[in-house]
């Protein structure tokens, strides 16, 4: 037998699909980068020029990694993957937000079993246009290839934040007292967590038909991107409200995101009468015969961020936000633990 | 049926299982943080304090987002979890030392079908480990449990480092001209490269039994962490060698990697009896019968770091280096390819 010129591509991995990938996404690629930007896909590393951040008094760099956990399933099962890469950059743009930084630039990685370019080249822009919509460079990324790791048609994606804050400008909880109100911005589904246990309590649902429970087809509301919090947030800070706390409501719910930022002696009480649940989470919770409980420690359950602040900020909120914040609980004396009144 | 307080765990995702990870990786993780980091584990985001790069005169953040690829699949068959945090740290660091940079903090990501808290808190210990010989804070990461994504006991294992550089010692390669001289430092193996293909032309021999053709057992050699050039590129540079340009070897090999750096018109020509090729790799060869050009395309062949210099600082470079580093090749007119004399 004489050697083989493709023994990779045999053993499963294909270097070419690779940089055809890169090719279809360039474009939109480069459509992020900022003027800070000196160095992007094609070299080692991303360049990121410091020059306007050495401007700040005290700048602090903020960093988070995460995922999009099995969503990437629902993508798989409708074969639509023009909306997963805004998932993944808005979580994490939520992730750094809650300690009031900006973003600055995005690191992807996509991963599976088998590259197809389209389909990789897909994501990527998906990336690349949340990415732009935040004024946040998509300064690097890796594409890889795991036969044999990721099971068939399977994807997984995975981000990396990097954004700024001033020192004294870091929102960290610590001003949260007793008597504090608990409001709340409205998530536009699940957001990126709970899938694994949204599609078991679906399964035998129709995904593609007009479903008698909700506005649009069951595939469709699973898919709905994660929504991000940043203009919102920057309004009310250029408004002048003085924010107390964030808590971006990911894994974990309100019952677990919430303590994270309650300074010792308080805790939270939330009025859920004081907001409609979405109905796509009454669906999973009748399906899935899930407890109240348990569903609020699994999912947003309809608020994607909580916004701490003092009852004097109230009313001046919700003249800046309309509709888009509701007022849901208020801060307690206690040990950081938060009260669902009525579930747990 | 009255409803279930456990059903996520019942879909197969346990909240718990990643506390417990957590737990066992804290003190591991914290040993790392350098003063700059004021917040890490249990926060949204990671907090990196810049005030000392302030101090710089024009820095530069240097990032990229990497895998280990399939070298899981080889920590998988010998179920050692020790040294792929290595791996994807070191693999990592390169990558952004050939722009001349120095790593600052480093993020995490590791996910699977199912979470082994004592296999995961294992993988970043290792992380944790390779991060504090390098100076380099682990500020975040993420645990993922992704049911249905990944095959039974896979792992994927992705890192983010963020390092920086005075941008008038940025290494570009654009310094390089004809005549320069390819200096390269030794590989400890295959790196995290070509893991598919090898296991292909490996699955048949014994990994654990000592081999007739290699130093140790075959899993042992093909676990080899990825290694970290930082303390060789540091001592060059501190001795005041002027470096034009440098390559980290990875995915694509010599072939691929070092037209990155090359200017116009410049082109490199190897001479592979400059070194001797590690037997691992001439067993890859033999037992998957892969063309040499090919091996030259896909692995680093022994050489994980090039250093592209003036002729004049080849003697002292020995001296510092000793036997670790070897005189490869050199720069020649050309369109910006790769010769590997009598081979391609």
């Amino acid at each position: 037998m004489p050697n083989r010129d493709n023994a990779y591509t045999q053993a499963g991995v294909n270097i070419d699909a690779g940089h055809q990938a890169t090719e279809l996404m360039k474009t939109a690629v480069q459509a992020t980068y900022t003027p800070e930007v000196l160095a992007g896909l094609g070299s080692f590393g991303g360049l990121y020029d410091l020059h306007h951040v050495q401007q700040m008094k005290h700048p602090v760099l903020v960093a988070s990694t995460d995922g999009v956990g099995t969503k990437t399933r629902v993508a798989a099962r409708l074969n639509r993957w023009g909306s997963i890469g805004h998932d993944i950059v808005n979580h994490c743009i939520n992730d750094i937000l809650v300690q009031g930084a900006r973003p600055l630039f995005f690191l992807d990685y996509v991963a599976s079993s088998r590259l197809d370019p389209e389909q990789i080249a897909t994501i990527v822009r998906g990336i690349a246009t949340a990415c732009q919509a935040a004024g946040c460079a998509l300064l690097g990324g890796e594409t890889a290839e795991m036969p044999g790791v990721y099971q068939d048609n399977e994807v997984d994606l995975v981000g990396t934040i990097i954004g700024v804050v001033e020192r004294d400008q870091l929102i960290d909880g610590s001003r949260i007292e007793v008597g504090d109100v608990v409001m709340a911005l409205p998530s536009s589904g699940l957001h990126t967590n709970g899938y694994t246990l949204a599609r078991a309590a679906l399964a035998e649902e129709s995904w593609l038909d007009p479903h008698p429970d909700l506005d649009y087809p069951l595939g469709e509301v699973l898919l709905t991107p994660h929504r991000s919090y940043l203009p919102q947030i920057q309004r009310l800070q250029e408004m002048g409200i003085d924010i107390h706390g964030l808590a971006h409501i990911t894994g974990g719910g309100l019952v677990d995101n919430l303590p994270r930022v309650l300074p010792e002696n308080t805790a939270v009480s939330i009025t859920p009468s004081a907001w409609t649940t979405p109905p796509i989470f009454t669906l999973i919770q009748e399906r899935g015969q899930v407890s109240p409980a348990e569903m609020y420690r699994v999912f947003n359950m309809g608020l994607g961020m909580v916004v701490i602040v003092s009852p004097t900020q109230v009313s001046l909120m919700h003249k800046i936000l309309g509709d888009d914040v509701l007022e849901v609980g208020h801060i307690t004396a206690g040990k950081q633990t938060v009260t669902i009144e009525g579930i747990n």
